[in-house]
């Protein structure tokens, strides 16, 4: 339930990162919609087509796209006085989406079977999907792949979720674990603008 | 059959312009072919993933793929003389494929047993999704992100193709006013340059 | 046998060539792995997403995914010293990983029932479609698109594999065939450094 409600929280948070992109890139209000939807169901969609988890989740659950819709709404009206809101507040909403779209990730895969590994990969998937595709259709080289420790927050967290769970770990202490090992090292980067050292052939 | 048809012609239309964007970028033929296809069959095939209708459309039925290999020859030949075609050929041969698409994307999700609100997402994504993986892979900011209300009509066909099978509306009368709404829409946005105001934050 | 061995030295080619993009672009390690990862399964994903073939194949063998992660790891610590590596190397290396893609996409696609034309398809998807999306994310114009004879190489292997299934050659033999066709025609193309005249409309 508490799960269910962080998911939509994560739908609107992620919905909303893709209409500040949308503006910056003077979309027309239907692009916006659209980039605000692969933003935030964008990985776990992925994540079913490849589970097999078919019809995709967001077509057996329409509260999702409601989120979106709304959340669309909303910050359409919002964006236009951004002073209104203090600098840290998208990000930590953000890096809270994060670590609950991991948890639900690893999750679903469990579900179907998967091997640990292959549910650390799917809770990647979930979590960092999306803002792969919202970044590659606006033409950036994805934030994913570049910001600091992003991806590297959501393996951290999926292994701690899929450890605890293999030395029998009541399962919601599991995911709690997961998603507060996530959101503690993205909080941390975030605070202290940690980043691991680039991996570069030497010139 | 009537549908059929008007699928097939709008299959060839799109490959047709992804013809046109790989020889602004001198690809060689199979790059051509390559761009031909996944712009008339990228956005029915993201469509089939996500309902889980697999093996998706053109692996059962190939006649898709035929009219692409046909139309990348014929188009080519053409193209080498645009001047003998009329300015508004192109466009308004892609409003007709974009609005059958629609259409065809509706019906199928409908059939899938989806609600009528993932039926309309599903027709934008049939008539959208090629475009703009075209686009992508083009490294172009997606035209249908942008353009003058390509999305709005979408989805206001959509909207009146499942409203009128919601009133009980005969299906192929239901059909048709959602192909005239979403053509009608185009059209006069392409003839009078309509667009919706862009969406942007006050800077 | 030797075929799987052969897939999993094409999944460490893949990966590499994602390795070396990653750090050209000056990634973090993890999304190193990502890229690498992307680049090696991206396109068998794909192709076993359309087919309807889920959990996809790196769910149900997860050697793939290992094979990923130490081709990281080595070529991560090679990669500080090019000049150790011939030139050719990398190239006939792909080239070789290629023509096996092309060949297991082709017996996949045939094994879930697809027409020959398909199968050339499917074939086709599994040896490029991971360096397209490798390209796509590092915001490049697709390689696979424009270089000498790449896509086309894979469509005569494909072609030459599914003729010979259908002349009732053996399964094995038939295979080869296709492997030997696209790797010739590769190195071919990269010894003499052959393409072909890339379509173009008259300025």
């Amino acid at each position: 339930m508490l799960i269910y409600f962080l998911d939509m929280f994560g739908t609107a948070v992620f919905a909303a990162s893709g209409v500040i992109l949308a503006g910056r890139l003077r979309m027309d209000p239907f692009g916006v919609v659209v980039l605000a939807s692969v933003t935030a169901i964008g990985g776990g969609t992925i994540r079913d087509m490849a589970l097999g988890a078919t019809p995709v989740f967001w077509i057996t659950d329409t509260n999702y796209l409601w989120v979106i819709f709304v959340t669309c709404l909303i910050s359409m009206m919002i964006i236009r006085r951004p002073r209104q809101i203090p600098w840290y507040f998208l990000p930590v909403a953000d890096a809270i989406g994060l670590a609950v779209f991991v948890a639900i990730g690893v999750e679903k895969a469990l579900r179907f079977e998967a091997s640990p590994m292959v549910a650390v990969i799917m809770g990647v998937m979930t979590g960092c999907g999306g803002g792969l595709i919202r970044d590659v259709l606006a033409r950036e080289i994805p934030m994913v792949l570049r910001t600091e420790v992003y991806a590297t927050a959501c393996i951290l967290g999926g292994i701690v979720h899929t450890s605890a769970l293999a030395i029998h770990v009541d399962s919601t202490v599991a995911t709690m674990a997961g998603i507060i090992t996530t959101l503690t090292i993205r909080l941390t980067a975030i605070r202290w603008h940690l980043s691991l050292p680039a991996f570069a052939p030497r010139q």
